[in-house]
């Protein structure tokens, strides 16, 4: 489930994606620098997607439920102000306490800042307690993934009772929102895992696909139906929300980089500069998973990663993906294939995020097989993993989830 | 020597240095996307700081100095090839072999990339070995770093034998460079460590000075005379170079952040929102340290940082800085000072850069007293330390040190 995936999704035969996705067209210049918090959907979702990721996992250590809930209230408060563009909370006049906010985004514009929760299994139920009384109401839809086929997740990487996703074209106004939340969570949640992201467009051509680190486009376009695909539809507080895939893929740049250009090619069944399917000549021309070669070969493998990724080939699913390239410095690896070269590498891939109706029928139906199968395997291993219920949208005067916790 | 420091020895009396700082003064939407490779001194020393930096120390494998200027020249060429905004190496035309580059650059624009090359302790004799034959060429200004009082230095992320330092407004950019230069050398040198960074401006105001982590405006001006305070004098094939110290200084963000709004300023002598001088109403009113309350007291305390950094204090030693904030996740963490807490933290921070004439009468020189008395070390660790004298520039023809070994 690599940068090309929705690209590939969008752009099969049949989805009639384009349409959908002129809306979420990137065009900075064009866009103002704030986005709504307030509305039907949490921002962030189908947001045109910014520029910078800072994204935190916390575990609740809250004992009681109200204590959740005070939590939520003072971070929607919070989430509200910065998306305007202001302090997390009122400054204060007293310079004898701590400030509401740490003031290194102050001077900046907000950015175009979104900031999305999402509930884990642990909000529910963790360790077999039903701490806050919500264990019955746990969607069956919020499921416990499965250990997929090459899986080497590292639980400090992994999972969380709450989930914040902040996006904003500037890192610092993106790292600012999830410092105040953490602060004013102080005692009820703390951090349990971070990741920042980032995703690189030029200025001068903010139309052209990114390329992901893999050299290759990667597709940014929704899928065509975003209630069919991407909205929920419960139980109710879940109604406009949708359910986040979260998954850290270290892809091994060193390994990538010394394999010739066809190979490469085969692996993601596209030519690298243009980002056509392999065989034809624009990145936006229908893939044909059923062209041949003269000698009667498919000319895109089967086991490329644009066929495996594809609605077709996954009885028409497709998920919203919304991931960012991470690069997390550099480490000692040993790599998992050949030349199972073992040395000092890049701590860099695909922070992949992906929204959906339903993980069942979109991000485990879609990536079952790609695990077992998909050529880019030799080239990917996901070392993190969580799933989170984002509940719908924020009225003003609402908290988020607060539809949950009013009928518990 | 955190984040304010020079902003403090520009703006201290006497140093004129607002004057000089003028070409300095970044203002993201009136420069061209495109730095200059060549010419009398590497680009990002004295380069309008750009928006992101990837920073990489290498260890060298070489055998022999022949492997040596092989390196170099080919990462001058590809250097060059890179800022201006083409591939690293040539593509080539044979789909059987790897490309001359990865490609993910391809799309966006140079983004003012520089990459800066310096040379450490280990290119001139390593583990007690002449291993190229350099060993009497060795500066004497590329001294072993002494340990400064509170140092807590991780091997991993100190030393090197050569730095390449690469900047660009873009952070696919900058590290692009990276990437493609350690593929290009590949079995003469190793990765040792990296570290990537980001400086925010808002494109409404790119004239207010940016904020750091702590939330304090961070000045970026240079010092008033380059030739006295930041170009190296010799030996020859360091005429128009300079001394970099680089210190990865982690903060203690979560400790920070709640302590009181005076005391943060006491801490720096400044006020956070204007940046002004304690006792002042403008952040570029000259810093009076000699002033005192109606009690008598000092009115920027003995140990704030702003005192013990400035010009005035130091029998005028100025350098040049150039760092980046930095945000490498969270992990678990235990603090130095009061709360003491331990538990999941930012590991976020400065990475402090900066250039200068002679390290012996630049940052060491500043930093001795600031280590043992800045009220900010309580909120500060030095991690990380390294220096590398960055020869001078490379005329087109040459490579970057050419003299260095022409001479040897």
């Amino acid at each position: 489930m690599l940068a090309a995936a929705s690209a590939l999704l969008a752009a099969a035969p049949g989805t009639g994606a384009r349409a959908a996705s002129d809306a979420q067209t990137p065009a900075a210049a064009a866009l103002p620098d704030r986005e709504p918090f307030w509305g039907p959907h949490q921002g962030g979702i189908v947001t045109p997607q910014q520029a910078h990721t800072y994204f935190a996992a916390f575990d609740l250590h809250a004992k009681k439920p109200g204590e959740v809930v005070q939590l939520l209230r003072t971070w929607t408060d919070a989430a509200a102000r910065m998306a305007a563009g202001t302090t997390a909370a009122p400054l204060g006049d007293d310079p004898n306490v701590p400030a509401g906010d740490s003031f290194e985004a102050s001077d900046l514009p907000p950015a175009r800042l979104t900031i999305t929760f999402g509930f884990g299994p642990g909000l529910f139920s963790k360790d077999g307690a039903d701490r806050y009384g919500l264990a019955a109401r746990r969607p069956e839809a919020l499921v416990d993934l499965p250990r997929f086929n090459g899986d080497q997740l590292i639980p400090a990487r992994s999972g969380g009772d709450i989930a914040v996703q902040a996006c904003a074209d500037d890192p610092q106004v993106a790292f600012h929102a999830v410092r105040q939340l953490a602060r004013l969570a102080y005692g009820a949640a703390e951090l349990r895992w971070v990741q920042t992201g980032f995703l690189s467009r030029s200025p001068r051509t903010p139309e052209v696909t990114p390329r992901n680190l893999m050299g290759f486009k990667d597709g940014t376009q929704t899928p065509s139906d975003l209630d069919k695909f991407v909205w929920a539809d419960g139980p109710d507080w879940m109604a406009g929300g949708s359910y986040m895939v979260a998954r850290r893929i270290r892809i091994a740049l060193e390994h990538w980089d010394r394999t010739p250009l066809d190979f490469q090619e085969e692996v993601f069944g596209r030519h690298k500069r243009s980002g056509a399917p392999l065989g034809k000549q624009n990145e936006f021309d229908a893939v044909d998973l059923d062209a041949t070669d003269s000698e009667g070969n498919p000319v895109i493998a089967e086991n490329a990663h644009v066929r495996l990724a594809t609605a077709a080939s996954n009885d028409g699913a497709q998920i919203l993906r919304r991931g960012y390239s991470y690069n997390d410095g550099s480490n000692i690896t040993a790599e998992r294939w050949p030349p199972w070269r073992q040395g000092m590498e890049f701590d860099a891939g695909l922070f992949f995020i992906a929204y959906q109706r339903d993980p069942r029928t979109g991000f485990m139906k879609i990536f079952e097989n790609m695990a077992k199968f998909d050529l880019l395997n030799q080239f990917a291993t996901h070392v993190g993993s969580a799933l989170f219920a984002c509940p719908g949208g924020v009225a003003d005067g609402e908290f988020v989830g607060q539809r949950l916790f009013d009928t518990a």
